[in-house]
């Protein structure tokens, strides 16, 4: 039997790191940190259920653990932000390896320089790990509803790698493929976010859900329609997941003048564009052809 | 059925509040923020689940909103903070009664000036409500680990009280008396928080797993330990209750000169004054005896 307050002991053991003057982090009942040097604070959280996020049959307990953690920062990169840090509470049965967990949570809060200073730990009968994470961004943020019909659509990132990864893992695939690899361990494009701001980025949003329903809430929140004219799949999977695929964590943006993005790019996989904005805010088009747009979506 | 969707567009209306200029709050990848006006940051989550830290059969779905938002408010008021924002994240199974839920949560917010201004919704077998604040501190936040021996030790707010709710609850009592109440729907003491910190309280903790039990992480992280002379309880309340119930979110802190405390409170409820620090770390006791701290906690 593991208590709440040695389990505590042990995490903070784990992720404990270096603060800034006067911080503190795990340990009090709230973290204390130091202003963040931007214009604008970013707040954001994301929740993923074990056997609804993340099937433990397929992958580990540390590649959910690093999947919670990407999920938020991918919003934070959706704006162009910068990652600030981030506090994890997880509600969880017994018999649950928390530091299998952890270590996957760690692992990513070191790899994008987003610590871990508080959260909480709790029992359950499922397992549930939500992660709140701040941000900044100096500039103005990039938000859904900046579009105008007009603006050329572009993708950050692969399309559809880990729906097809997910495809390989559940055919009986090993895990150590580049496109399981992507499943298990999604990459947040904080970097590409950042220069598709500085590039003057009008609109952005990052493919959680599929690229077709997440550029079609740009699409509603900036009251434009889209027309595609190439969907590049990443190597191995299908048109279909490409389309419709989530988790990818790509980010799709829009601009009106392209003229900034290869010096906002340079030293960065270029980006690809999908096709444009139009002014008709019902058109969905792809290769001229109507699609349906549904993605991924809860339903109770 | 209710889709994700059209249930996030729901809490939106329900939710949407008065921004400032260029803010932005839910609806978009992250909330879009301006900075907090104080010199220090503040970062605190809890996690509630049906059945473990709410008896839905008791109390109603909006009292476990109302309690996890109090959950991490009452945190920022160990602090001596203000409220910030809040991220709301709930995975729930079908049928719960999201808007009773998230009129506890809106109520809240509002009663505590802290706006829900983003989280995640998604699906789970049980009801898991993680509720994340931002708050603030002009000048030091209080910390668990000033305390000195010699430092009298106060109380702000009521012990037992929610114990003895839930007491009278289980019992069949009604939900109208204020015991019962005070289980239902907890306070965070935010005022009192601030109130302490400006009177140079040097440790303060709430108390969320009982008297003994959160003093003794006070000790702990200041290496004292306690002499209490007085334990008051609630009137209704025992005084086993008052020493080791739950969830009442008083605010427990230490000052080591008593002078300012009387300015400080001027206006709110005046502390209790409970007994003192003393020298060694391991002394825990209440009118002379030696009392086990054990307090609620999680074991798996």
């Amino acid at each position: 039997v593991t208590g709440e307050f040695s389990a505590i002991a042990d995490l903070r053991r784990l992720l404990a790191g270096p603060c800034a003057e006067g911080e503190i982090w795990i340990g009090d009942d709230a973290a204390v940190l130091q202003p963040y040097p931007g214009a604008w604070t970013l707040l954001a959280a994301d929740t993923l259920v074990a056997g609804v996020h993340a099937d433990l049959a397929l992958t580990g307990l540390d590649d959910m653990g690093w999947k919670a953690m990407v999920a938020s920062l991918s919003d934070i990169a959706a704006m162009g932000g910068h990652a600030g840090h981030a506090l994890v509470t997880v509600a969880t049965p017994p018999g649950t390896d928390l530091e299998m967990l952890y270590s996957g949570l760690a692992e990513a809060s070191r790899e994008y320089r987003c610590p871990i200073v508080g959260g909480d730990l709790t029992s359950s009968t499922e397992l549930v790990v939500t992660v709140a994470v701040t941000g900044w961004c100096s500039g103005r943020p990039v938000l859904r509803n900046g579009a105008s019909p007009g603006d050329s659509i572009w993708m950050a990132g692969r399309l559809g790698a880990s729906a097809a990864g997910l495809r390989l893992l559940r055919g009986g695939g090993g895990t150590e493929s580049d496109l399981a690899r992507a499943h298990a361990r999604p990459r947040p494009l904080l970097d590409a976010g950042r220069a598709a701001r500085s590039a003057g980025a009008s609109a952005m949003i990052d493919v959680s859900d599929g690229l077709l329903a997440d550029l079609s809430h740009i699409c509603e929140e900036s009251a434009v329609g889209f027309r595609l004219t190439q969907v590049p799949a990443a190597e191995g999977a299908t048109s279909q997941e490409a389309l419709r695929g989530g988790e990818d964590f790509a980010l799709v943006f829009c601009v009106a003048d392209r003229a900034a993005l290869a010096d906002a790019f340079d030293g960065l996989p270029p980006p690809v564009e999908l096709g444009e904005c139009s002014s008709d805010p019902s058109e969905r088009l792809v290769d001229g052809v109507t699609v349906d747009t549904a993605g991924w979506e809860h339903h109770w």
